[in-house]
């Protein structure tokens, strides 16, 4: 704990991989590309799993599990799909000491082995729709693994719906677009820019992905979760038809979305500093961590009594109190702000005798004497003024990184400078699309859907474009 | 639903697989041996975990994640675990589009990965006990898989404990298993036998195995969940040691536990009748179901606005409302009873004029009018009384199909006969266990710590004996 974090300015990757280390959040695995996720981190992903968990249950979904294990056979149904996954694929060869006949693929997504299924279960329209989603592991071989941003491993959820009408799976893709929006920055406290992705960037298999997308400390983009609208793509492929109200049969259209914990790298970047990680409250493992400070076994028995009754008054809030007499209070106060507890309290004997305690934000570093009786309440306040406070400051962060561009030479300056968004008319040509990738690394984010629609010019060949589109460089 | 379940009497296997069909639990997998979980089963597993899981962190344990993919070196380190496993696993040969140099084992249990992190993380005293748990999935071939009982894929918990000193990794071996008890008895209402395996059924790698052991409908034993004293055979292998207090370095101590899908089927196998599942009341994903009886459209809305009224009334209480207009009343009453809901409220209108609805239990069938007012009240108690009695019925249907034998030839009679526990003496030699379980296919489920130790002659060989064991068939 003693050595100093690099500093962001200095070099962003670096910091990166030091706060995971240094805030105990993940550690590289003996298996290759893949990480461990340790208790903290994992309890950071706990709670954003009983949230989106709640979000997808309060709208119908309920949860189911799949094999983990994938007939090879089963890619090959849907052209696309096997293109975009087969060669990121785990294969397992052997089982139970044998050869065996068909390959099997550790799953990198589910659609096929769940459209299989539906193809069963889904007979008429009354069985519509389906909407279910899967907490699993899933398997992406990554030649630059980088923890929890692109691990071989990781974990997510996988919605996979079935609807009878094109227009339902298209509302299903959208109310789960706004499920992820809200998630990101009513709980991440991240503002995203969202919409659909171009026909580039979209999920092997979809007829349209869109995504949410949020910035970075270093200007870069991250994709946080993506809803597709599968259309009847794997339908088709897997012959899930029902018998419709009129009594012809039909194709149903499906949908399917994640989240993973790639969000834990965005929290990590989208609110660090060089201090270490900074926690939004409503997700924070602990949202309040205690500091009894005392020597003697006199005072000690005081603060034991002060910190007891503080408890009480703090029910409901996520509270850790660290009593450990092996550190100093200077290395306990390093600890926390590297874990990125939101608010510290600090209680000795004489804030006790004065009837009151300290408590430091650790996202402004601001410290405040709360009088005891009023402090269950006042920490309360707290929190959810830093959890506001943090989407507004990433807020104001991402719109000084932000550039609307008209101008071709502007533009591949910008994009070839140091990150932010860039809003920019694109004519809507994949050909334009690959060009600016090659020239500049920068990507269609999405095509923000809650932007006003203004025709313009394409920014880089001039074309006639409809709408504004979002570039930029990208994890 | 309309196909009447087979007997249990008449055939419990075929029961057993019905009924998981019926009740929506579960479905056979495209993958050979794997099962899909469906949203019922799997929102049945979901308050199972739910309540593990705060068991674990009452008690000081914390959730990590480490790899699905284990390199085949590490099984190698420990000679009775790559025997017991290497056979069951599922290998990974290629990923990313080559051969790789070194295969990955699907997991099949946790502990050598496990184990070397831990050499990573523990350094000191200070950083022990280590108190780790992880939800995962596991692998292991199976020849003849049985829905939640034996499947190649399951889900599960798996404890990884380190200690300092040998007493205190007993101490949390025997913790946990206490928490399986309480677990099996307390919530899934089925009464246990726990205690020490002996060696031929410990787990590989184990000093000590302990287990929980319920009784099934066909008078089967099942192992419930397993509690491992490690002792040193994993950290001598993975070279875990610290540095003790006094300055000395020694090798840690470690437990590890694991309860699984399997929980699941023996819910199914302790309580279902021939008319389906019966859950337990603090399992169960609907405790109540409410099914209002309306034809017209006014009795619709008079019996709405009463259901809405019966909703506030029972608030915490996890309640399905059935108001599907395309099934008949005694279509719902059956699709209910098969999936076990333990209390059903019937509510018309000529209830409504009485002021009363009708409560119907699903485990004894008694039906019973309740006052409006008074309902949500009386849905409680009855639902604990569901729950206390359905563990009585058990504890009596398995003192039932308990003999105590103290002579060879009835025991060998009773061991072959259908089933039960069977209380006997054993000399504690391998050779004779091992002669009984070719005779009889009864094997020792565990030996009893809650028993009496009462000394006599092994019901088998004549020899001494220092306590009785419990003897069953088992799945």
């Amino acid at each position: 704990m003693a050595k100093k974090l690099t500093a962001q300015a200095d070099d962003f990757s670096a910091w990166y991989n030091e706060v995971i280390a240094k805030a105990e959040l993940a550690d590289n695995a003996p298996t290759r590309g893949c990480m461990v996720i340790r208790p903290y981190g994992f309890a950071l992903w706990e709670n954003m799993v009983a949230e989106l968990d709640r979000m997808f249950k309060d709208t119908g979904h309920v949860n189911a599990y799949f094999p983990l294990l994938i007939p090879d056979s089963f890619f090959q149904k849907e052209a696309e799909h096997v293109e975009g996954f087969s060669p990121e694929c785990a294969v397992v060869t052997h089982g139970g000491g044998k050869k065996l006949e068909e390959n099997l693929m550790v799953r990198p997504t589910s659609e096929t082995i769940i459209a299989d299924m539906y193809a069963r279960w889904i007979q008429s329209y009354r069985d519509l729709p389906l909407l279910i989603n899967q907490w699993a592991n899933v398997f992406r071989w990554e030649l630059r693994p980088r923890a929890f941003l692109r691990t071989t491993e990781f974990l997510w959820q996988e919605g996979h719906t079935a609807h009878a009408t094109a227009e339902e799976a298209e509302e299903e893709t959208l109310r789960i677009l706004d499920i992820y929006r809200s998630f990101a920055e009513d709980y991440m406290a991240i503002p995203v820019l969202y919409g659909p992705k171009t026909d580039a960037e979209k999920f092997p298999g979809a007829l349209q992905t869109y995504a949410i997308e949020g910035m970075m400390k270093d200007g870069k983009a991250l994709q946080m979760g993506t809803s597709h609208n599968l259309g009847q793509n794997f339908s088709r492929a897997f012959n899930i038809d029902f018998q419709t109200r009129d009594g012809s049969r039909e194709y149903v259209y499906q949908t399917s979305w994640g989240m993973s914990t790639r969000t834990v790298g965005a929290i990590i970047m989208a609110h660090g500093d060089d201090r270490g990680l900074v926690l939004p409250p409503r997700l924070a493992p602990h949202q309040v961590v205690v500091i009894p400070i005392a020597k003697s076994d006199e005072e000690k028995t005081v603060v034991r009594e002060a910190v007891d009754r503080l408890l009480e008054s703090l029910e409901g809030v996520r509270v850790k109190v660290d009593d450990r007499e092996q550190f100093g209070l200077g290395w306990k106060f390093t600890e926390w702000e590297t874990k990125g507890v939101p608010l510290r309290v600090e209680l000795g004997p004489r804030d006790i005798a004065s009837g009151q305690a300290v408590v430091v934000r650790r996202d402004t570093g601001e410290k405040e004497f709360v009088p005891l009786e009023s402090l269950g309440g006042r920490v309360g306040d707290l929190l959810e003024t830093v959890q506001r406070d943090m989407f507004q400051r990433a807020l104001t962060f991402r719109e000084s990184r932000s550039l609307e561009i008209q101008e071709r030479d502007s533009f591949v300056t910008a994009a070839n400078g140091d990150g932010g968004f860039i809003h920019a008319h694109w004519c809507g040509d994949p050909a334009c699309e690959a060009a600016i990738k090659e020239e500049t690394r920068n990507t269609i984010r999405c095509v923000p859907m809650h932007w006003d629609a203004v025709s313009g010019a394409c920014a880089y060949c001039g074309g006639p474009s409809e709408r504004m589109v979002a570039y930029a460089q990208a994890y």
